[in-house]
């Protein structure tokens, strides 16, 4: 594959200031273990708005220039030396986790995305708004033949991180998991891999335009976020509270109502970061009733790998709305403004 | 056996006020499902000060008069006609669970210290702070002979709520768990019941006395409350945090350090019932650690069995102070001010 | 509810013979802690077939006469005088587990179904091919309105020992299940209690129409069991071999094929109770291939309100044959000739 | 570190014939991932008998010459040149697995001792028994300072292989474990590994000095694995039976005993290889008693990790005798005749 010395790419030269679309950036060189990848389509996550609008504590610590995007599909463009097992041409999945070391504790017990030298996309390195970008052959997920790529981009940050958070809930199939944040690009991959998962849906937004786009993915139930007593509310439709709950919101008063609703026993799991992540928690409720919370961050390789599984046999469509790289800015205010149903995906071609 | 009509006890009458010692408290009378209980010896619990105080949110709705006390142990003096099992002179315990559905969901998974009709000793019926108390036969704990009645005591609150504990705990043989509040009733217990898992700990309390105590129980190392370092001190020590902490410290401030020291991928468990049981936690650490919390609550019967099993051979030995049930009121005293190491024990025959 | 002192039921008189069928069969007292249901539908299970053939060594050990049957639906007749939270007329399941102690080592850790003192129907006492049958409260299951006892029935041992088996195997949503023996009646129940749970099932039985059968019910893939090359097809077409099989087959032969087929790190669940239960492990391949074997029966209290529970979802559906109580040798002999698919069910009325 | 060109080893040249011991063998060079380590110590494993005899299925498809010894502890002589973290003269240990491919379903879920491209010590590439030998750098485990190398090598094999398999049993600290063929290399492991955790055991072996041994290294109890009650009287001593047992036996009939004796819910682990692989087990047996039975084959980079913690903390101390690598056939014969209590080491200077 003949790969041009310059592509297109959104890069941010300062906090909290619009990525700059260029279209003269350098074509970075794979090192010896990685891989460079033509990125066709890069997801557009809400974490990306939280970087550049500088509401999320890390954000001032990446260092810049810095290209975004951490959830991309594409082609292997060019291989590392050492790299085996991929040929160009052969389609690939980019996650937020670039490279991690195999060797820690974390990486000893399959948790790779807690490596203590753990390379994340966007944080650490250059991720997947540009056309052409390097992902250590160990990192990059093979996909398989005939599936949409546009599709697949947000399996690798939305999808994983809502499957790795919906199997840390311990919510077995036929019970019940609350979503938060429901209507949202996780949240809707979280009604659709819950539902594959045989549980019970119970999604929790703002609004009949979200409670419809819910119920369309799958959801058995909905609450809106609004009503002055969701903890009544949730108790009585769930008889007795959901087994569950993930917080896929960028708040945290899910968290502090969900410890009053889940069922005895229940598990809450954090995956947004808000910007304000700071939330109370009582020592009775936990005691007394029981309650586990837990925070979840991405997924592992195998979780990826059960998520293109997934994926492949046509159990989670949420849908995505496509545009060119070129208007990234304009949809990270759209994201930002939390008007978007399901996931918006950039072209980098466009 | 002959059981007497009337009987000493110590009976709370009204709330923030020093039990009255009576002699002439009336002997209840079992029902067809329940065992009167000789009750022998009681331990004394942080509760039973907490309750006395008012400094526990439950204690405002506690019917008074009631005779608090909730880890005891005795003969069996009387059999509800219904019971099968049991015959007088039985050996037995009694846990704060005094009685439970097993029908309910909770129940039938074997959480019947999560019934969802609980009746609770001090709580919803009179404890063990008197000559002769009522338990369910099905929650009555036959003790083997030759144990010590008064050590064997403070095993049916103390002992199984911190074992149930370190077991929530997930920390496996060989890993470190930090015991927060271990020179204590609760945590001295922790201490035993960790080493007799194969678990290394790190004890965590205020001073040298205490710091004495906790290594002669067994802890693999000490770190003083009061240190300014404390998560620094505690991450060096256990290189990179211990697997797994247990609060029984009545205070928050420990849950929130944990936080920041725990492994990656530890679990914090909160047992201690403080006055102010509200604590800060944070999403962004929740998630970038992986850090789960969780409440634990006494235990189950299964528990109960296996913390008496430990007991009996011979690998559980926590220092008792066995003093006169008349003496109560100084002992909640001194238990406030947090100055006994190990358990305190009343004798209710003095 | 006016009880009559007689009634229909089937009568096992002596082993290896026919049922004899009675109208004036005393209708059973019911103990203080008992209920008396009137069974209205009870499922007919290969078991027994087993006992009345002898085909399964239990046989020899049961007390005659006896009343088999152990899936029965039907509503309360009389209630015991130690009985709370039954009113007559209430609608209720009787599963095979009559009763249990509740005191046991296995009835502490939610293991009834394994309890030391265990009262099975039909083995330690009468069944429910009778109107009129007695079970403890305690493990009498009550079911919604609106319901179809008819269908209900059997869920109360072929619905619930799937369901108990499929959770025991490990395999999680996205994972394939192998169930042998898939299109009688467990196994129909276990492809759709499997499917319910979100895996992927490949059914194994022989010939076209028990295909076809399978395949209606949401089986992903069929292999037939005379397929002389059975292992190396199960193998491709599951890219490795299923994650987990359950064998409800009445053969062993299926489990000795698993070995070689289930996946690396796979399970085996052993069900079906077949007349030469011996079959041949190796310990090489059980190592090598870190192969997990191991046996269910029935479940427990919590898994059967979990099977109801799917089932008032509607998401099980198997179906069923109704036939008089009147003709349930002829069932028998239909059953042992392996022509049933799905589920045969007797009404007693008739 | 100068590395000699040739050294001592001992080398297999044809099946069923002992090893040749020569000292001029070529010393081999790492490739770029690899490490070249000078083997110090090994220790002899069973399984090296097997080898060399034949009887062991895989000993057919050996390609010769080949090098046996698979648990070693040495130094390092020379890195390949894409190794990172590793430096002349680290202290590290080699088991059995050289290599993996980190790619595969195994690797990518912790389990890279199952690899699909698993390259074994003595299977696909030489083994311990020499003084140079090479190992990936990510399956070289780095050995503390101060731990006695001779000592430490046989953790490599026979100490993980029991730590994982008492892991896999299930068995949690306070019960009771079964171990078959408690006093030869693995079952001294197993025998200390379990009462680290916490473990009760019980040491199945044949002979009071056998015996005598496995009380010395903290056997609770011993059963003769010649009498001929063997299962009534495990049942009684252990009051219903341990509640796993793991077999590290050279023969089967163990396993078939454990099937009868362990307790209800109880889990059996299959570790030793035996001539005759073949057992019985009972569809019965494992449905009514609810049986477990796995196979555990080494163990994985972080069982490895936690086992050389254990042993640096001082509570791992089975006796091993060393002997010069030229001895090695008559330390197989002795092995053979089941004469060793403990471990025998290799001395590759000697």
């Amino acid at each position: 594959m003949s790969v041009p010395k310059t592509q297109k790419a959104q890069v941010c030269t300062s906090l909290r200031v619009d990525p700059i679309y260029r279209t003269d950036f350098p074509v970075p060189e794979p090192k010896p273990h990685e891989l460079l990848v033509h990125v066709l389509f890069s997801g557009v996550c809400h974490s990306d708005v939280s970087i550049v609008t500088g509401d999320i504590p890390m954000a001032d610590y990446i260092p810049l220039p810095v290209i975004l995007g951490h959830e991309g599909a594409g082609i292997v463009a060019k291989i590392g030396e050492n790299v085996k097992g991929f040929k160009e041409g052969d389609r690939v999945g980019i996650m937020m986790t670039l490279e991690s070391c195999f060797e820690c504790e974390s990486c000893k017990s399959a948790n790779e995305h807690y490596c203590d030298k753990l390379k994340l996309a966007a944080i650490h390195s250059h991720g997947t708004f540009q056309e052409y970008a390097v992902v250590s052959a160990a990192h990059a997920h093979k996909l398989p033949d005939g599936i949409d790529l546009a599709k697949a981009a947000p399996l690798h940050c939305a999808g994983v991180t809502v499957y790795r958070a919906l199997k840390q809930s311990g919510v077995r199939a036929g019970e019940i998991i609350a979503i938060s944040g429901a209507a949202g690009g996780l949240g809707s991959f979280a009604i659709q891999f819950a539902k594959a998962m045989g549980m019970q849906v119970l999604a929790i937004d703002v609004g009949t335009i979200k409670e419809e786009h819910c119920k369309k993915l799958g959801a058995d139930y909905f609450v809106d976020a609004c009503n002055s007593e969701l903890v009544k509310h949730v108790t009585e439709i769930t008889k007795g509270g959901p087994h569950g709950m993930i917080n896929v919101a960028t708040a945290t008063k899910p968290i502090e109502d969900a410890m009053l609703y889940v069922r005895k026993r229940g598990t809450i799991v954090a995956v947004g970061l808000p910007k304000n992540p700071n939330f109370t928690a009582n020592s009775y409720v936990l005691v007394q009733r029981a309650i586990t919370l837990k925070g979840s961050f991405i997924g592992n390789r195998k979780d990826m790998d059960e998520v293109i599984e997934f994926f492949a046999r046509g159990l989670i469509d949420v849908p995505i709305e496509v545009h060119g790289l070129s208007e990234l800015p304009k949809l990270l205010k759209k994201l930002q403004k939390n008007e978007v149903q399901g996931r918006l995906v950039v072209d980098t071609s466009k």
